[in-house]
C-alpha cells in the first residue's frame, strides 16, 4: 500500500493521468490542458509515470521530433480506479468541507 | 481529484484505514498494529480522518475513558477502492521496480 501510494501519491500524477485519459497527447497539449503546472514539474512527472509503466512515451523521427504520450494498459486500469475515487468524493463531499471543524 | 488526493494522499492515511478495516479498535491497538508510526503522527492522522468523515471516534464514559475507532460508511467505501489499488499494484508490480531505470 505504501508503495502504491508512493507511485500515484503526488499531487500531480493523478491529474496528469486524468488529462491524458484515453487520448494520445503531445507534451505541449498536456501542458496546455493542465494550465497551472510548470514545464519542469510536468517533465518530471511524465518521466516518473513512464518509468512506472503507467504512461507510454513514443518519439517519432520527424523534424522537429514528435513525442506523444498515451496511457499503458496499466495506466488505463489505474485511471478506472481514480474515476472511482472521484465518484466516491462526489458522493460524500457534496459541499466543500475542507475547513469543517471536528465535531 | 486534487481534493480527493489531498484527503487520502498522505503516506499514513491509507495504512490507518487498512489497519482499522472492518474492526473496532482502540488507539493503542491501532498503534500496536502499525508499529512504525509515532503516537503524535497517528493522533494527527486519526483526527483528520475523523474530520473528513472517514473514521468514527466513539468515547465511552468509563474510567479510564475508552475510545474506539471504526470506519464510517464513507470509510468502508474508500477501503474498497484502496483494496482495488492494492490489487492493481499486485497485478503490475510482480517484482519491486523502485530502482528500475527509464527504458
Amino acid at each position: 500500500m505504501t508503495r502504491t501510494m508512493a507511485t500515484i501519491g503526488t499531487k500531480w500524477k493523478p491529474i496528469v493521468i486524468y488529462t491524458i485519459g484515453l487520448k494520445k497527447l503531445r507534451f505541449g497539449e498536456i501542458f496546455a490542458r493542465i494550465e497551472i503546472i510548470s514545464k519542469k514539474v510536468l517533465t518530471e512527472q511524465l518521466k516518473e509515470l513512464v518509468e512506472d509503466g503507467i504512461v507510454l512515451r513514443e518519439a517519432f523521427n520527424e523534424t522537429p521530433v514528435r513525442v506523444e504520450y498515451t496511457l499503458t494498459e496499466k495506466g488505463v486500469d489505474l485511471l478506472k480506479i481514480l474515476n472511482q475515487l472521484t465518484l466516491w468524493d462526489l458522493k460524500y463531499h457534496k459541499r466543500p468541507k475542507k475547513s469543517k471543524p471536528a465535531v
